[in-house]
């Protein structure tokens, strides 16, 4: 069964809740908890919980432990998340630290750039690449998920060769379109052309 | 006239293109060059520069000057795009630098963080101020637009507190759902989350 997109967002972030509070002493969570904390409809909630087959107790709520294990299951690829940043300036070197100090269901392990003071260093435990070598560490480290964090205009380009590659998901900060081959996932994070949407509509006199 | 989204969108992509542009000897540019650049339909290009009263000329193209002013016309508030970071870590100020490396259409003027090694100094030109002098900076920055980069277990108290304070736009990296009053515009950027759906639909065995 194929979740919808919708739900497995509600699932990760369930799980990145769920992951902190296992830490805690109470091994269950009711599920109107989970909907408080992240100002969503209980009912919603148990829906989701419901569709990858977990139901809960009515006394005791959610086993945390469980609850982790069996979103896992149903959100994660068999192979695990491997991850690479590509174009590693300040932008790219804080995400990849953002991702390293998460929960950590994710895993960069490489980055690429043409900067020849980043190449062959290693920041935050994750080691910088020549943006030729691509193909080679892609293909070693079986990295399926690539961050872009280049200029605009090496992006049509970088986009090609990481296809090529077997990347099947991109998570694209520049603000060229991708055209991508269909089982290529794409999901844009302009920023700036972000900021100056929100503030048209956040701004426009009424 | 309220523009659409996704024309302002696009808009705002001729304009930050433009701008590179117009350091280059050539003063006019046509609309299959804007379009090839950005991976957009030509005639999508057209409609988008008609709406806002520009037509061009056929043989020379757009002037660019021009068109950067009748975009910024179109799509900027009056009183121009002034931000604030909330939570100035390393995501924070990576975004923040990313901007002021842009090509400024809009300006981040205060930072906010709890951390007493960061408050009352600057970085990259931004001040970072305590978190409880939110509202009075706001006030006296005349700030419209936020952009959250806080731990998720202060999502909720702190938009309250940016809407209160009258800020019309945010920009949510965390993972929380943010319910505004109508006329406040969220957009979210969740990154972790997105990596995993990104996950989820390009990784599934087909």
């Amino acid at each position: 069964m194929v979740l919808p997109e919708k739900t497995v967002q509600r699932l990760s972030r369930y799980r990145r809740l769920l992951s902190k509070y296992q830490y805690l002493e109470e091994p269950y969570i009711f599920s109107h908890d989970l909907a408080r904390l992240l100002n969503i409809n209980p009912v919603q909630v148990r829906r989701d919980l419901m569709l990858i087959g977990s139901t809960g107790n009515n006394r005791k709520g959610y086993s945390v432990v469980e609850l982790i294990d069996m979103i896992s299951k149903a959100i994660d690829p068999h192979e695990g998340l491997n991850i690479a940043v590509v174009g590693f300036g300040k932008l790219g070197q804080a995400i990849c630290k953002y991702l390293s100090d998460s929960h950590g269901f994710q895993d960069v392990v490489a980055a690429f750039d043409i900067d020849a003071d980043k190449i062959n260093k290693t920041f935050n435990g994750v080691t910088c690449y020549d943006i030729s070598k691509i193909p080679q560490v892609l293909r070693q480290r079986n990295v399926t998920t690539a961050i872009m964090t280049i200029p605009d205009d090496y992006a049509k380009e970088i986009c090609r060769i990481l296809v090529d590659c077997g990347v099947k998901g991109l998570l694209n900060f520049t603000s060229v379109k991708l055209n991508v081959p269909d089982g290529v996932f794409v999901r844009d994070f302009d920023i700036i052309t972000s900021l100056e949407v929100i503030n048209y509509f956040g701004c426009k006199p009424s």
